[in-house]
């Protein structure tokens, strides 16, 4: 028997429950999970915030494991053959179809309507389609990625979803050799995305967020400055962005902070001609206030909305970890490990940004 | 003497006053001004809401004249001699610096802090720097397009500065082949950006404006359908768009409207993953209230603010007149041409929409 | 029983060959060949000149139809469903895997290993696979795009595969309103670059090509000017072209000529800062002798070559036919029409150039 | 009296000459040489390869001096008064008119044909306008940037012309998250843009080049791997490169070889619909042999030639240097220091690759 945690329905405790060992189709892998995420997701799936969920779920998108069995010989994108004992993450989006309009003529495989999300959209009577469990059934055609060796486990997991959607937000951001950028939040995406703007060419970083612990954290990872939105009204921390950024605002602001007044503060800390990425505004948190021609219009701003991300923004994370883990160790952003017991303890800590990251080792 | 209608200062009619035939600078051009354009701006500046105008000022950037004399010769940027006799329009907006971080780092000249236009920035006592007089002084350095033999100078002042910025505003949609296409706003700029999105690639262009006067030009310049805003609430426009677009919403969106609640609007009318362009928010008409989650986020917006032109734009509406104006005869959209003494009639009657466009003939 | 013409081996004539009505699999379609195109890489399958091809094959590769049986209800990228009766073309290349790393990672599923094509890439022996047939096998999957009622079978197979390929074509080379484009190559793929550069904001277009039968056909189609390379030199065409365009050469440089010393050609005729577009060199011709200090570093030149066509592609091809079929009329480039019984004839009209296009007509 | 090294004409050994101390027009500044390149160009210009230079000239186009005297306040492009003791550099090239139709419509002001640059294009008969001299005058209009306290004199002349020339090519090559980049070429141009891909997102960097003393500073540098091209022919060069990037190729190449022979090479080097970057072809060294087919067409390559720097590329490389120069010493770069009365020794060293690079020390 397999175990896994199971989330009933909204806003009651999970529950762990015993699943059966599960048959292979072909092309199916089964995964020994090494670690699940908990992500912000998890926390608006058990407040019941997302439409369309099929309770009970087993939570968990975002995972590292080992092969124990695969249904047949399966090859990943490089064309290598996937073996029992490989060490592997896999893309939680998968069957985006290949064939409707926005697969194939707006070639934004984000908005296909038919994707499915492990961990999000499959109930757990589907089977073991989510990490919050000691196995995890990859269905056919699921992209699976080869760890590296100079990726342990932990790193990986320490990245979570958050590296991919700030690769995905970096892109996006069209960041040039010496530009200052400003990241907003300083959560698990955008304390990536503070990274990953320096690995993309920006020579100074700041990050605006909170609480301290996180602001620390972005510090260690290499931000040339904080703000601590704690201690700073929205009017101060954009008049200390422009005396950072030679008067002007910075070239590029990177939203991540799921906070609707964010967006026309970041509008405002951004410089003329600039660009604004929006990709924290993952769930419906209201509505903000914008001024169109002084916020817009007359700044010329750019503005670039990002949801989700696509196999190559997945695949472009570990690239990104294998090369540069070892500068900007990952696996420090877990402040804690939970074992698929804790795993309500986990929820309410997230839900409480005592952590900054939590993982569950199954 | 010179006869130039100024504008002595918010809120009191203009009137008439003889100014000296200027002498010429090495470099300058003296016009004799065939037409001037009499465009919204205009009446922002009649009402004082524009900040820094240095009342009095002689009105009318955009302008069609005729070269009386020239001071030394002087060349256009095709590398032309220009001569007396020679019909000509020039670029209202001038000395960008080409020093500053903007100019130069940025590559953002319409954001240039040098930058001045005539028939706005300069004052009455500077000499004859606006187009509403008999005569336009050209100060050296300021770009002259000589008008091809197949724009009549009506015609030019018909397309006035509502079309470069709508090439500027088409630029940055970056239309593909076959896309459709929504403008809101059926003012001029509307209008250009509406033949201009059929010249680019679009292959279904919708204008949602008023009143029907304008809605009936958009048709005759080509649109395949148009939406009356006193007809329809913006629920049903949005509604009527997305069922002219499969369900969708429209490919890319141009705001040229001047209301700040159309951003929200426009937003909800564009398909996800679509392009915005923000070009008639020219003034400070208030704030409006967007939902960041759906209208960009989760959208996917790529949204572009889009203020004035450079050179490039103005140089390409020629072009593009040159090559198109028998197909899109821009002259049909004056609707009413005044002479000098006319021009505080002018003013009221683009002020209350009765005309498309007003055009002062000195 | 079907008949279709059977290309067996390279350069013997093709023979008529009866085969079995198929049976459908779910998803398959049975179409009723209206028409099927005769192009270029039709003569290259014939003189043996692309590598890997299963012969024998039925050749066509574009096609028009009428759809006779379906397996089961289909739906097409609309999400309309497909009906018995319904005219409809479909996209000849397919299969591409959604799986490798060029299709996921670098997003070029025009480079996809696993793309098949109708036509080309299956043996007679897998079935009715290719347009020279009575009838055609649509495997599942096989894209299927409705012809709307604005276009004329014979209209969609007159633009045939040039059409798409141009629109591919002309995408990459990114006009701004206003350019000058020079088409090197007047074929059905230049014809149609001629007609989509209009259509995408060129205010002068040039063809550069032979014989004068095409040429013609070219001004026909709006071209402002055409240069015959049976009556110019390469350096009087490169003269000519800088004459045309201020001294500069034109902005954009579209090849769609086949010779290699096009290349060297078309990067002189293209100015400084230029961009200049490779789509056709379908076949292997040979090498060319570029300077790279002239003719791409001190030019400061933008080259991108253009392979195949995907459904995007296709999809905008019959948007723009649809739309613009009235004032380009892309039947007139059918020059002559064949019965299955003519196709060695066809195929010989083609390779000698009599025609600008020969369609097949079961 | 100021004491300058002359090149009179080609091939004749450079002398000593004393100028009178210059006046200062308003605006103009007058500054004491600490440092002056000698790069490739100069070998060029002394061997007579650059059409239209006006000999006798005092060489020397990257500098970086001390401010003696100014005429009048100037600024800086941030505001900044620029005060004597000031340690600068300047942008050799200037003048670009702002007023061609290059400069215009184009936006190339790398193409504008009257642009003039320090050490090149100037006369010694014009003034001090070349930095192999005691004092270098710069005319009113250069565009100064200070050097922040971060970058010693010493470590912005080794990255010399050839840091912002690497800026503006990696500028072209658009590098994503993660991907591999071979750069064909060890000199300075190519050790900057093996470093810059790593600053811009590459996870892989491979230089191609040689002697092994360039190598071995390119792998000091940061580059993951290098291919001396004095020990494997080009058909091993390409497997060699193929083997590294996955049987690929690489994501994007930038050549900075200078030898017509490495196009071909680069374009077999580089993975379909990748990225070609020539930015090395900066004389006329002859021609090479492509195949279009295979090279650019069926490959879908993109090709962009990368001609000279703006100001943009100038002002980024500071920022850069400011940021990453402990990490990255170019200082490192400059194998020897000369004074005025050895530069005839420095050329010959250059010349004969003895060094990476050369540096006057007036």
């Amino acid at each position: 028997m397999v175990r896994a945690a199971v989330m009933r329905e909204p806003n009651v405790p999970l529950e762990i429950q015993d699943f059966p060992e599960p048959d292979l189709q072909p092309g199916a892998i089964l995964l020994e999970t090494l670690f699940s995420e908990v992500c912000g997701t998890d926390v608006h799936l058990h407040h019941g915030q997302l439409a369309g969920v099929p309770y009970p779920i087993i939570p968990g998108h975002i995972n590292v494991g080992r092969i124990q069995r695969t249904g047949g010989a399966i090859r990943d994108v490089e064309g290598d053959v996937l073996m029992p004992g490989d060490v592997v993450t896999f893309m939680d989006v998968h069957e985006t179809c290949n064939a409707c309009w926005f697969c194939l003529v707006a070639k934004a495989t984000t908005r296909c309507p038919h994707r499915k999300v492990y961990g999000i959209t499959y109930s757990a009577r589907d089977g073991l389609l989510g990490g919050w469990s000691e196995a995890i059934y990859l269905k056919p055609g699921v992209k699976v990625v080869k760890l590296p060796a100079s990726i342990p486990p932990e790193r990986f997991i320490g990245g979570g979803c958050g590296l991919p959607t700030a690769v995905h937000a970096t892109q996006q951001a069209a960041i040039q050799l010496g530009d200052s950028v400003v990241v907003q939040g300083s959560g698990p995406v955008g304390l990536s995305a503070a990274i990953l703007a320096q690995l993309s060419g920006a020579c100074q970083v700041i990050v605006v967020g909170a609480p301290q612990l996180r602001l620390d954290m972005a510090l260690e990872m290499g931000a040339d400055a904080v703000i601590n939105i704690e201690e700073h009204s929205s009017e101060d921390r954009t008049v200390l962005i422009k005396e950072m950024t030679g008067g002007r605002g910075a070239d590029i602001t990177i939203e991540a902070s799921g906070n609707p007044q964010a967006i026309a503060e970041g509008m405002r800390m951004t410089r003329d001609n600039g660009r604004y990425v929006v990709v924290g505004q993952y769930t419906d948190a209201g509505e903000v206030k914008i001024n169109p021609h002084w916020d817009i219009n007359r700044k010329q701003l750019d503005i670039r909305g990002t949801w989700g991300i696509d196999f190559g923004h997945f695949y472009r994370a570990v690239k990104v970890m294998a090369k540069h883990g070892a500068r900007y160790p990952w696996e420090k952003l877990i402040s804690q490990s939970y074992s698929l017991d804790q795993v309500n303890q986990a929820l309410a800590d997230v839900a409480s940004l005592k952590v900054i990251k939590a993982v569950i080792k199954p």
